[in-house]
């Protein structure tokens, strides 16, 4: 259970298994606060690995919302559940399969996550512009040089505004000896933008 | 007035005035996340500026919780009440003075911010540990490195626990005549903790 009302869930209060990758805690953040997320929104979580932005989406579209889980590995489908009920959460549905052949049997969406999704992701982006209601929000997290150039190639030509290019660099604190030193994490890009 | 659920409000959505600074939206994210906020609770924003956190702050807390935004520059409280009025706020109540005077006469606190305070920090944090509850939670925004340093020092003097150190740096896309560049903003680093 998480008893706030603020998104931003520690990343170890959440399952994880070996080789499943989780959005980290403050990346989610962003993430989360870009997509503007609201009671009764329907939210899609495409390559959701470990469910962590699944779960901080839910509890932001409470009960009256839900979210749509997809990933291609069926380890981050089942840890996705695990964590849904971890959390106390029924509004998530993870769903094992390929994102490009599953988001056409979804229903509309307002707020799409794209992550973890390689080289599949401009067609993705794509897909997820037709499936996007009018004022619907798009959040993509990115780590490749290539996918950031095609999904900003992609979107120029796709039906969005507002367009929001942010990179993040995190660096966390270890304590060592002889004082407290910091430990740089990979830079993310976050792109977000509003269906037209 | 903002209509969503997740904090992380445009800064373009608030007023500004010259020389009084914002806390700029994805670090102010990261911060709000980091104090665990939800209804009902007692907020001090030390510091206040533009107001940014506050506002996020009395939203999440919700009317039932409340907001106690103080800075010594009457341009600040100004500009904090604007804003509150412009988001439709009424729980924030904005304090002009200086913090280390106004905070004892101040009722207990959940959530402590604290930020732009130079080189009066150390001794606002010290203050701020005896009007935090048990299990209350101080984020404090550091630009300086003087600033880090007194504040580490003084926290391992204090009744705090989970010390969590994140530096984190953003950069913002800037379309040229030839493409997209990244403009780095300056890092700011985030320390939060739990009063014991």
């Amino acid at each position: 259970m998480w008893n706030y009302k603020t998104p931003g869930i520690p990343d170890e209060e959440f399952e994880r298994t070996e080789k499943v990758p989780i959005t980290k805690e403050e990346v989610r953040t962003i993430q989360i606060s870009k997509a503007r997320l609201k009671p009764g929104q329907t939210v899609y979580d495409i390559g959701c690995g470990s469910g962590s932005i699944s779960v901080e989406s839910a509890l932001q579209v409470e009960s009256s919302g839900k979210v749509l889980a997809i990933d291609y590995d069926q380890n981050a489908v089942d840890l996705t559940k695990k964590n849904a009920k971890k959390f106390g959460i029924s509004n998530i549905s993870a769903i094992f399969g390929n994102a490009k052949e599953e988001i056409s049997k979804l229903e509309d969406a307002d707020v799409i996550f794209v992550g973890g999704t390689g080289a599949d992701t401009k067609e993705i982006v794509e897909l997820a512009e037709n499936k996007l209601k009018s004022r619907g929000r798009i959040v993509i997290g990115i780590i490749l040089i290539e996918t950031l150039y095609s999904v900003l190639q992609v979107l120029d030509k796709l039906q969005f505004e507002a367009v929001d290019i942010t990179q993040v660099t995190i660096s966390k604190s270890r304590k060592t000896t002889t004082g407290t030193m910091m430990l740089a994490r990979n830079p993310v890009t976050i792109i977000s933008a509003t269906k037209i």
